[in-house]
Parts: C-alpha cells; sequence; structure tokens
C-alpha cells in the first residue's frame, strides 16, 4: 500500500452509565496459574459504553467525519484488512481523504461486555459458521460442507476462517443500549456522516432519521433494525443511501429483510428524506455478499460510496 | 499533534482452535426489537484467537517489530489516547519511528470471548474502580471516595471515569490459553521485541525466555505472572528491561509482586540473559502508577524504552 499520512490517530469511550455492586460475598477465584484470590465483586462499574477508534487523514476530502458501524455478532474489526490480506474500507477511506469514527458498539470488541449480575437479560448467543455462510449469503446451505459457494460469489471463502475468528458474542437484549450509546457518539462529534452494516445499517438510518440535525447523510449496506422511528423528524432532503449485493433472491431470509428495507426507504421519503438505493449488480459490480467490504473488489464499493458522499454533501453545503 | 506517515495499517487474528457444537435444541431467543428469532446453537466456532491491530510507520529507527501487550481486565485501547485525552505510547512509538503489533489477547476486546457451552471454566470477573484504584497504586484504599491521589501521583484521577469504561471482564481460566495464543503471534512474526504490561509483562518475560529465537528483547512493565519457564533455553545475554514506578512501599500486595518480579529477573540472569531494573522514580521520573502508559508524562517513558531497545538491539546486531 502507498503511505497514509494522519494528522490524529486516537480512541475514546462513548455513553454508558455506572452501576453500583452491593452486598455481594467475597469468594475464592481459582486462577489457571493454579493460585487462588480472594475476589470482591462489590464496588463501582461501568457497562453500556461504545468504544471509537478514529483516524484523521492529513489529507481531506470530506469536511464531515464518518462514523463506522458493524454489524450484529461483529466489531469494528470488519472494516480493517479483508480475511484474505487485502486492505480494507478503512485503509480505502482514509486513503480518499475520509476520517473515520470506527465503532466497537456496546457488549462488542473493546467496549467489554457487562458481567455483572442481574443487568441483562438472557444469555450471549453466537453465530456458527454455518449460519454466517448463509446468512452472509456465500452460498446455499447444502454448499458449506465443500465450502462451494455461489456461482460468482466474491467473498473470499477460502479465509472463511479469518471472519469466523472475528465473530464476537453478542446478547439478544442490548440493542436499546446500543442505540443509546450511538446517539451519544453523535452528540459529541456533532455533525457528521454515519455508514452501517446490517444491525449497523439499521442504526444508521435510525440515528440519522432521529438526528438530522447532527446527520448530514447515511449509508446503510443491507440494513435490518427498528425503522420505527423514521417520519418522527422531518427529514428536509436528508440523502440516504441503501446498498445490497446480489443472491437476495436465494435466501428466503434476505428476501423479506430486503422488502423490509425497501419499505423503510419508502418511509424515509415519506417523511421528506432523499433515498436511493445502489444495486451492485446493476452498477456493474457483481457477486457480492452480505459482507461486501470483505469482498474481493470491496475497494470499488468504497470509491462509489465516497463519491457519492462527495456529491450529496458538498450540494446540501453549496 | 504532528503528522504520522504509515507504511501499512491492518489487522490479523492468530492461534486459537474449532469447536464443532453438535445435539443442542434449538430455541426461541427474545431480541430487544420484540422479535423472537430461532436460535441453533449447533455448528463450527473458533476460540481462543487473539487479535492484533498493526501500525508500520513510514520511517524506521528499530528494524524489528514491537510487540505489546495488555495488562489483566484490559485490551489493546490500553496503548491509545490516554484517559485525558493526550497521545498515547502507540503514538510515542510510531513517532519514534516503530512499528507495533497491539494484541488482544484471547478473550479480550475485539479478540472476542467463548460463550459455548463446556469449553472455559468459572465465570468472568470485572475489576471494580476501587481495586483499580489500590491495584494501581493511584493512592490508598481510604482516598478512593474523594479521588485523592498519593502526594506527586501522575496519574491522571480527574478521568478515572474513562480507565474504568475501558476495564473488560476476564476469565479465571485463560491463562494457558493466551499463552499459546501469544506462542503463535510471534511464530507468525518472526523475529520482534515484546513489550508487555502487567500480567502481560509476565507474558513478555515468558514469551523471551521460552522463544529467544524468535524475541530479540523484552520489556516488562511491573510484570506479574509465572515465571517457572525461565531457565528452560539459555538466554544468552537476550536483554529484559523490567519498569517500576513509585508507591510501591505503600503496598502490601506490591511488596510482594515486586519481590516476585525481582526474583524473575535473578532467574533471568542465572540463565544467562542480561536483566535491567529501570526504577522510574531514580531517574528523574517520579510519580508513576502501575498505568504509568497513561500517567502525566507518559511520553518521556516511551522515549526512554525506544532509546534502551536501540541501544540493545544495536548493540546485538552489530
Amino acid at each position: 500500500m502507498s503511505a497514509l499520512c494522519l494528522a490524529q490517530l486516537g480512541s475514546y469511550t462513548v455513553g454508558g452509565r455506572t452501576v453500583r455492586i452491593e452486598g455481594q460475598a467475597a469468594h475464592k477465584v481459582a486462577l489457571s496459574a493454579g493460585l487462588e484470590i480472594d475476589y470482591d465483586p462489590n464496588g463501582r462499574f461501568w457497562i453500556e459504553q461504545a468504544y471509537v477508534q478514529y483516524f484523521v487523514p492529513q489529507t481531506r476530502r470530506l469536511e464531515l467525519p464518518l462514523v463506522l458501524i458493524h454489524g450484529g455478532g461483529l466489531t469494528g474489526s470488519v472494516w480493517e484488512t479483508t480475511p484474505d490480506g487485502r486492505p480494507g474500507w478503512l485503509h480505502d477511506f482514509l486513503a480518499a481523504g475520509v476520517a473515520v469514527h470506527i465503532v466497537d458498539n456496546v457488549e462488542r470488541g473493546r467496549a467489554g461486555f457487562c458481567a455483572l449480575p442481574g443487568e441483562w437479560d438472557g444469555a450471549p448467543i453466537v453465530r456458527s459458521e454455518e449460519e454466517s455462510w448463509s446468512l452472509y449469503r456465500f452460498g446455499d446451505a447444502a454448499g458449506y460442507a465443500r465450502r462451494e459457494p455461489y456461482p460468482g460469489q466474491r467473498f473470499p471463502v477460502a479465509h472463511l476462517d479469518e471472519l469466523t475468528r472475528r465473530t464476537v458474542p453478542r446478547w439478544p437484549a442490548t440493542v436499546s443500549a446500543q442505540r443509546r450509546a450511538l446517539v451519544a457518539l453523535i452528540e459529541r462529534l456533532g455533525a457528521c456522516i454515519v455508514l452501517g452494516h446490517s444491525q449497523g445499517g439499521g442504526f444508521a438510518i435510525e440515528l440519522a432519521a432521529a438526528r438530522p440535525d447532527l446527520v448530514r447523510a447515511a449509508v446503510a449496506l443491507e440494513p435490518h433494525g427498528n425503522f420505527s422511528s423514521i417520519g418522527a423528524v422531518p427529514l428536509d432532503r436528508l440523502p440516504l443511501l441503501a446498498v445490497f449485493g446480489d443472491y437476495v433472491e436465494q435466501s428466503a431470509a434476505w428476501r423479506d429483510l430486503d422488502a423490509k428495507a425497501q419499505r423503510s426507504l419508502e418511509a424515509w421519503r415519506s417523511a421528506g428524506g432523499d433515498a436511493q438505493v445502489l444495486r451492485l449488480g446493476q452498477h456493474g459490480l457483481p457477486g457480492h455478499s452480505h459482507m461486501m467490504m470483505m469482498d474481493e473488489g470491496s475497494g470499488r464499493i468504497a470509491t462509489l460510496i465516497v463519491e457519492w458522499l462527495a456529491d450529496v454533501t458538498d450540494a446540501r453545503s453549496a
């Protein structure tokens, strides 16, 4: 890769709340070193914060910072090196002159999770490689055993293990906490652009719909979520780009999710927003999966998104 | 900050193992969106990998990459922006021309944790802010309520919350898995330098003692751990720098840990290695805590370490 010169590089946490644990009995905990320690579970703790790592290139093409929101069962690492070792969208956006703030949302990655008793409902669930294979539309379920993808599929299936190693547990009941942390993030950042993938795409749409005073454009990669907040605030031509890959017709789950996403775009337009759909397969970029930021040719999708962002943010500041 | 130009920026995972879950019943899981999903807990999963994020500056002072290993209950975020918002050691090392590979070890941060039944013993434990206050030697226990640190203390106690938000749960029984992931990491990297903090300092010493064919120098910040492996392999003048802050005498726990660390340095020397002790307070840098990479004046410690590394790695390649 050619050199990337950064004006800033750092991280912060945002949102969350304190919890005080009292009256629990201290107890012995056996460490695997063979040592027993006294563990006092009482005291003051923070939970439900998000972690954000940011990179600001020295040469900027877009004035506004771009918030990147990962999907369910994943972390901010999805934007980094692709499973087959190519530079990911973090690199592509920086090289294009875009400042990025990469979120590890509540419970994921460096944000940590809540291990305190009585705070979060339910146990964490994990996505198996088989579920990823089908849900991310790499191929049909029968093809998993032979790692035989759909014809023309661009996800690097020979490196599926690396994606599986980046898959992390999730709690079913933290969506509200994640949403709160994201609102705290954009309130801290001020005017910004948001881009989210899958569950994160749903959050990107919700965030923009709730706070068009802060979000100046939104990009949603195959979003899903709860879009009921669209329309609470007039959207005044707020630009939204929804990006979809191929093989949607092969998946019953995705036919439903796609239809639901289209209805959210209709709601967006009804609220006065400007929603555009980019079906990659109809724009000379066939074969993309749900994990389009990791697919071969991922850099070309990043370029299309930056071009769109430059157009719509220029148009609005003009 | 002045601009940092990077020749490379990326991430990878390393180590770990696959687990196959079979014969478990699928069940409904209620998402907080009000939606019930069918969750199939069976399939193929990866656990016990480490996540590594790397940054290679365009201008190099040290030829060898530096592996940074966080302490217990923490992640690779400890090397980033300090709690009071100053550039951290990641920035300092890059500006000094050192390529860094920042680990999130097994179970922490972006490495994810194992949520599969029957794999890991015990429940995760979390460090309270009160425990951090005492264990990191910010002040005595009685001073916590008023956030009144030891006189001259350099940790930014007004920003203690930010450290608490970066504190994550840990499992008691994963030390062996963490050690295996670190060995896999240095086997992937080849010749390297390791720097670890606290539990990570113990790992740095163990790694270097076990694999002096790969580790060319080690830095341990107030290390603790199991040092029984020192001496299994001749250390042939392998350089080790152990760095300590102040207020050790005020803490019974740290008097013990310090004495144990000194015995590990004796063992290092007996095995033929070259061990040096840097007590910051005796070198014009008083007031440092266990979290020296976050303290005011942290940059001066980074500079001392880079100077030492440049000296010992030059001397060995000469």
